[in-house]
């Protein structure tokens, strides 16, 4: 007989973890809890669910082959026992047992263990406010509390709702509940930013501009003060600065590891509460594994110990898991933390830091932006990609890359090759700009987007042009009666005439135009040239330059990134 | 004033390395020859012109943001100049000097240079056998080619037309005329597949059902011996097995390097004529830089000299060569292969070696193959993905990744990354099975098909299970009077039952059955199972194996790669 193994939660990496050990060792006993009913479903499809993009609220407890994977589908499929609404209560190393307790029954029970799993997950952040403990007030991360959600949007019964944090899980609910089932939406994010951590403010406000545009309001730099009710239900939402009704809330606010049952068993948690482990996902206790939502992980760009609850992580986790528990060796090294989100329009993805979080980091880091076709511009299909990557000056190390495109996969498929380098060395901007990707034109430019951000980001920092973001470029267009700013628009001239017309201080000059209109820029002001994309404006800077014209400026990602941050001549 | 530099050709490679030159050096005195009339042109370009996917020949020879490039371009926005129609003759690195001759009026020149780059990019490899010189026989990379194939379509004189070579180009031009023109395509290829060279036998399998499904006829292993006409047109082709009419034939059997003029000035060259280079594109001559279509460069996973005519590639060297005219020192140190293609319904795509390749090149190496959704499968929008990976046994070691979906930007967002992790360092399997990719359910699944092919490979050099291909699948069946083997459909039920209604040797046992129904199965004879995309067949080698069935494989991709092959249950 094999080893007796428990297993600690039924989500993600438990399951994972239990089927990895059983096919490499198939007489291990194993058996394990959750406390709750349904096991091993796609937690980051209820979004999905909710918007009724998805129908089958099985679907998300299935294999992708349509097997529902409940207890006795692990029991004949997989040989090993699932107990539900079954709670692990105690750890008892030294007699290398668990206490378990029924939730339906109360019964308390003992298992032995040689090696113990602790899948514990994560709870989201409770939402600390008075008045949420009013009916309608939900935090999205149980299929109980998606079940609900969804049933009151097809009973009609939500004029309005509130979605209380601006990050992944947050926006993809308003995203669900504006587009499918036409509720009116507010979000209210605290920090300063919808996708805090994870986007440039440049990225941000195009993600804010997708989600105002298709009629979600977003309130930033607001913090939720207490829910109102009428009948012990939702009725509003007051923050610091505006009342809100609601008669649905959706707190979403992130998560908290679930390391109780680690930190009572003497087991090493961070501040936080997140398990400690090693590269074998092993805690400070050699026979208890941990992994998912419950444990630190390694940031591998800064070494330092990170947080990223994500069902790709802990699939991956799991079957490390599963292999060392089968008497392998294998390791998981740390993350680099790639993330995705679809909206309306826009699709968001990205990895690594951000240039504010790495410069909070210590970093002297940059982040330079290009806006650019995703396929050869002769092609009929195609999209722009706006993509920032984050450099450090004087070291050109690559610390991340951010974009956004209508076509998700195209996106994807510019982050990925980056995070697979961040896994693995230190890239520099010379490895982007040299980049080989696969190329034909239904696929890629030649010079794809991906080496243009590699490409401006060297000039940026070889100091052959400076640049503006979107927002520093609207704004000074809107202080241009303070700042004396001659600003030139170098598209096609027919473009820019048509805006010069509405607006005189506009300057259409275009790029090809310059060459022979330089003597019209004046020398004793500062320039700012903007074009559609930045390819041009970064053409006409070298040519006033070789002019002798050098105070010039020019707006990175063009008239593009300006539009698409819901930017505005007038 | 700056160094006097020749830069010779004028398509991708020669302008990129000007204008880059002329960006950090502007005081640089450039000259670029070309003995053609077009400059610049999107080459890749010419099968979506002939298509009618592109309307517009100017676009092919412009900018992305719709600038010609034509010499006054280069002229005024670049500040180099550009003599077409001018052939360089001959150079004299002794004097440092290349000899022209006007190709219109006939006359020679002299000119000195400093630096000298040579970007002659590559000649089609031309149609060797009698008839070639008839009319409407064509090689399809010149834009005047392109012109006469589309002024053929537009004018409908075309009923039907042979496309010799089915390579990336021959493929392109087949669909591009089948599809917009409804035009009767024949492709002849003389190897015994189609996409030699970079796919395996069951990708390429696909590739060839793609293209007969959709009404282009294909024959493999099929040699021209001539072509034959009337009035001096083409009117037919004439295989070693077979006569096709064609009022149009298309040649593209490959490249050959413009080493000529390199050779001739005492240059290195290999033996295929392609000029040598080092490092930072220097030929033996470090005062003469050479790229592109014309050069050799290193394969960075067999260290050998390889050839890879892509403008993809032409770019990146061509900013190398710019910078280092500039005084800079950038490098380009080898490729890797990247490569796609679309047909019509599917897209192929692909980096490094084939399982084929490999072996010849002395690898120990095996491909595996898995098919799965692109996306969580509780996601509406998905398309299936099949992957193959090229691993070496022992080592473990990725050789290389081919693909084929219906979506080409998510197949790219699995390719690039391996693409990216050849190019820096030696990845094994498990870097492929723990690589990290940007994950929500529109993007990607948590357990990515990219994850799982990983999965696969190491399962199968772990012993754990045995695969067949489709191909082999197929081949069982349609002998299975021959050789006993027992079929298992493990479907979900229905699906199998449908099946075995009609064919009495095919059994349905369902994954979920086969716990209960293990002892229907013989265990004198061989057994192989199939499921839907493989996943279900490999748990139900497991399953039998728990019970003591050991003499099974299973069909890699399952009944979609089956089908995709073209493979039919009879």
């Amino acid at each position: 007989m094999g080893q007796k193994i428990i297993v600690v939660g039924g989500v993600a990496l438990g399951p994972k973890a239990a089927c990895r050990c059983m096919r490499l060792a198939p007489d291990s006993e194993i058996t394990l809890f959750d406390e709750n009913t349904h096991i091993s479903y796609g937690g980051c499809g209820i979004p999905f669910f909710v918007s009724g993009d998805e129908d089958n609220e099985k679907d998300l407890c299935s294999t992708p082959y349509q097997t529902l994977r409940d207890p006795s589908y692990f029991r004949d499929m997989k040989g090993f026992e699932v107990k539900t609404n079954t709670r692990v209560t105690a750890i008892d190393r030294k007699a290398k047992t668990v206490t378990t307790k029924n939730l339906l029954t109360g019964e308390e029970a003992t298992y032995p263990y040689d090696k113990l799993v602790l899948a514990t997950g994560a709870r989201p952040r409770p939402a600390d406010v008075p008045g949420s403990d009013l009916e309608n007030v939900f935090t999205l991360t149980k299929l109980e509390g998606a079940d609900a959600v969804r049933h009151l949007m097809e009973g009609r019964k939500v004029d309005s709702a509130v979605v209380v944090g601006g990050g992944f899980i947050g926006l993809e609910a308003a995203v669900a509940m504006a587009d499918q089932w036409g509720v009116k939406v507010s979000v209210v994010e605290m920090m300063d930013q919808v996708l805090p951590g994870v986007l440039s403010r440049t990225l941000s406000d195009m993600a804010r501009h997708d989600l105002e545009s298709n009629g979600v309001s977003v309130f930033t730099g607001e913090k939720v003060l207490r829910m109102e009710g009428a009948d012990g239900k939702v009725a509003k939402v007051v923050t610091d600065k505006r009342e809100i009704a609601a008669q649905l809330v959706i707190y979403s606010t992130g998560f908290l590891p679930n390391g109780q049952l680690a930190k009572d068993a003497g087991l090493e948690v961070t501040s936080r509460g997140a398990v400690i482990v090693n590269e074998h996902m092993q805690t400070s206790d050699p026979d208890i594994y941990a992994g998912g939502d419950c444990c630190s992980i390694k940031n591998l760009i800064t070494n330092e110990q990170g947080y990223l609850p994500l069902g790709s992580m802990a699939n991956r986790q799991g079957r490390v898991i599963g292999t060392n528990l089968a008497g392998g060796s294998a390791t998981f090294k740390g993350y680099v933390g790639t993330w995705a989100v679809k909206l309306f329009k826009k699709a968001f993805c990205g990895v690594g830091l951000t240039a504010e979080i790495a410069r909070k980091k210590g970093f002297d880091a940059i982040g330079v932006l290009v806006e650019q076709l995703d396929k050869a511009h002769f092609y009929p299909q195609h999209d722009l990609t706006a993509l920032e990557l984050v450099v450090e000056k004087g070291t050109k190390r690559v610390l991340g890359i951010q974009g956004s495109s209508a076509n998700p996969d195209a996106l994807k498929a510019r982050i990925d090759p980056v995070a697979a380098l961040l896994q693995h060395i230190t890239p520099t901007v010379e490895d982007i700009s040299t980049l080989e990707a696969a190329y034909a034109p239904p696929f890629a430019a030649a010079m794809d987007v991906i080496n243009a951000v590699g490409n401006a980001a060297e000039n940026v920092l070889e100091g052959r042009c400076q640049v503006l973001t979107p927002e520093e470029f609207l704004e000074l267009w809107q202080n241009r009666d303070k700042n004396n700013y001659y600003f030139i628009d170098a598209r096609p001239q027919k473009a820019g005439d048509a805006l010069q017309a509405k607006q005189p201080d506009w300057h259409a000059i275009s790029l090809e135009a310059i060459q022979t209109r330089w003597k019209e820029v004046p020398t004793d002001r500062p320039v700012a040239v903007i074009c559609n994309t930045g390819l041009r404006s970064y053409d006409a800077v070298l040519c006033l330059a070789r002019h002798g014209i050098t105070n010039v400026k020019h707006s990175m990602g063009g008239m593009q990134a300006f539009l698409s941050i819901g930017g505005e001549i007038k």
